[in-house]
């Protein structure tokens, strides 16, 4: 079928609206907190039922999807063939537990590989932005967004994840020293709406592909760069060491990047 | 005289009000923005404009006022006598050039050493916390704060300023890895609402008098603790190596830096 995107993007809409009021009602009760990985990896109830939630209303909405989610109620993916809907249920879930604000509710949408559909909603300020190369634009809520100041790194500030700096992985310390200075907002998605408003330039961290899948297609939409660290295209079936930023940023961290190299 | 706390917490809250509409209509303009001491170090025409202001209303409220203002247009103080304000027109100039948010107006009053009223006021999302110890509380706008939990810096996040932690003063990489994260808001404003509001359980800075005047009176007043890095008093007239913490994160902290020199 030929999809209505349109269509589409208002459906999501309103089902992440309603999936944002099922959110605020859980919070009022304690949460049910779990490690993953390690004590600073967690997962809540919240995550987990949201999640569920959203991929029934994706099934619904589109039975031949094929879904990656954070939490593992999507499908097993090995490829990007087809529809493809990346979800993350709470992006920065340390900061959802611990501070109950700053969080956000993902979902990015591709055929065949290619973004068409992304969806970042700051939950607690209630701002969704959503957008893409599908309907030819970016949006928060209602408002159409304009690309940001394509500004360079000395200029801008840097949002970055805490390990990246302290471990210096991938000369952090240098863009760091380079730009106006760094900020740390404990989530990807709130990192990345920064980015949007031209609030930061940048930002560098490990992500998984549900923690970039719907920031890279607003991103480009906006013209701002998504890539790995050395400037190569994302693998949207594995983790990656991302670098977001302006298109004169970019330069200037990828030049700090091969300076090294060079010595 | 009798100071009448009430009502002058009541003047103060309304020049701010008016000094935020002021900083509004001005953020409409390009602003001028000169370094001080280094290139990340910035002052802009609105920082003097707005502190030039707020003197001038604090002389017509308190003519014996004693002033210590950022940006100089204060007196010059050698003793805290008196009655002291000690006021920060614009905490997160960075964050204010950059982001056009993220930035507060700060007024700490103390009387003969001891901090009596405090306020901070976060701009672009219109809360303006206030009280201490004179009106026995502390209020966002019209709601009273109760104290934030006591929780160890294990449960919590911590917030820093960036040098701290790239520079790894004060076992701040310790205290991260110790903590449930770092996240940085590139204004002391900013974290001291924070460590209020409970979102994080302390904060690191290498901070002058302005920087922490209003803060140290509305978290004592909400049994958050203030001291240098190592538990002592602040110097109000000098910059200290600030620990905002709570009681637990406070001990666990001090306890790093004991550790350590015991090595």
């Amino acid at each position: 079928m030929t999809q209505d995107w349109q269509q589409l993007n208002r459906d999501v809409m309103a089902v992440l609206q309603t999936a944002r009021q099922r959110v605020l009602d859980r919070m009022a009760s304690p949460l049910t907190v779990a490690e993953k990985t390690n004590r600073k990896d967690l997962v809540t109830n919240v995550d987990r039922e949201n999640e569920q939630f959203l991929v029934s209303e994706i099934r619904r909405l589109d039975p031949e999807a094929h879904i990656l989610g954070e939490e593992g109620f999507g499908d097993r993916l090995t490829s990007l063939k087809g529809r493809v809907w990346i979800v993350d249920p709470i992006d920065g879930t340390m900061n959802f537990v611990k501070q109950h604000d700053n969080f956000a509710m993902m979902i990015g949408i591709y055929q065949d590989g290619v973004g068409q559909l992304g969806f970042i909603y700051d939950v607690m300020k209630n701002v969704l932005y959503h957008g893409g190369k599908a309907v030819d634009g970016v949006w928060a809520n209602q408002d159409q967004l304009t690309a940001p100041m394509d500004l360079p790194l000395a200029e801008g500030l840097m949002g970055a994840s805490s390990p990246i700096v302290i471990h210096d992985i991938a000369h952090m310390q240098a863009i760091v020293h380079a730009s106006s200075g760094m900020r740390i907002y404990g989530s990807a998605g709130i990192e990345i709406i920064n980015c949007l408003l031209g609030k930061t330039v940048g930002y560098i961290s490990y992500l998984k592909p549900w923690d970039i899948a719907a920031g890279q297609i607003l991103l480009n939409c906006l013209d701002v760069r998504v890539s790995t660290i050395d400037g190569r295209p994302l693998d949207m079936l594995s983790s990656n060491l991302v670098l977001v930023a302006t298109k004169k940023a970019q330069r200037d961290i990828l030049q700090i990047e091969e300076d090294d190299v060079s010595l």
